[in-house]
């Protein structure tokens, strides 16, 4: 066996990108214009698939940590967008619960709603509030299986303290998940692809 | 926004520990006997929470990758041992798709039952059998949160060509389990624990 390791690093273009935007994201669709924008640049730059988030402090609307697509580029299944995002959140914080004692509350912005491991993986997280584009729908009409994600995931969150705001700039997200099938991507679902 | 990476890498005692396992892991038994003692191991030397796992090729028996949890550890709320053994598979195999074509088929033992974030991984890792010691209720009675999984998690998984073989070893796997309890280990659950 192999040691294996793997390092888990944003594309070279996010520095530079992120430097380009407005310092405050004082709506929830400022938030979710900057996620979307960071699917259109991942598959603008062949970097991954169309799918972005970011994670901010939700009353002062600083940003946290964003996230890509990162799957193929980095031969790693794990790494949605929200993942990543969730990921470089904890390291920024130096906590694996962004809603820990005496901490703002975070949320999550993603351009699709989570898939069944995404979904699975946010009240781990400690994000309070998770804002969504485009529907799970959305991604399947192009071609992503989501995963069996429980009937009422909503409502799951709700019980958990997490609330979810969906269908946020959807049709822009949307036309992100139009131009990656036009472009010819690659619809990578493991078990349904083989 | 600082542009934090993190490099997810096995804790130093992983090493030598396999250096002394037997190299041929041809049973089903053998493979969970190998999950277990990391997860007793992972809480032995205070590396992490009461859990372990490991991905074989299913015919050969070859150990491919092991991964214990590392969410206090690495402060990352995403890295169960699951996700680790996951994502330390692809990397040796050079894929993000452990059942791609041409490839022997792969399987997960873990210590215990996946929670709803790792079950919804298991579809995008291309494992084509999972195999649990301690059920999601063992987990549950020392204190830990499963997710929201969907009700029949096996038929789902079923649907997308995963075997998955239930209660090997089982009260091996719960008397770590039980021993993470009795000496006071942490129970992180962010969402519920807040």
């Amino acid at each position: 066996m192999r040691y294996g390791k793997i390092v888990l690093e944003l594309p070279a273009w996010v520095e530079p990108f992120l430097a380009r935007q407005e310092a405050a994201f004082n709506s929830m669709e400022a938030r979710m214009r900057l996620a979307i924008e960071l699917s259109r640049q991942n598959i603008e730059h062949r970097t991954g698939g169309p799918f972005g988030a970011a994670i901010f402090e939700t009353r002062s609307g600083r940003l946290v940590s964003v996230g890509v697509n990162l799957v193929e580029a980095s031969n790693c299944s794990i790494l949605h967008a929200e993942m990543v995002a969730i990921v470089l959140a904890q390291q920024a914080v130096g906590s694996y619960d962004l809603g820990g004692e005496g901490r703002p509350s975070h949320e999550l912005a993603t351009s699709t709603e989570p898939c069944a491991m995404c979904l699975g993986a946010i009240p781990w997280s400690g994000v309070r509030r998770v804002v969504c584009g485009a529907t799970g729908e959305d991604a399947c009409a192009i071609g992503f299986d989501e995963g069996a994600k429980p009937t009422d995931w909503v409502g799951e969150l709700h019980k958990r303290g997490i609330e979810v705001v969906r269908g946020i700039l959807r049709e822009e997200a949307q036309a992100v998940l139009r131009l990656y099938s036009e472009l010819g991507g690659t619809i990578y679902n493991a078990a349904g692809g083989t």
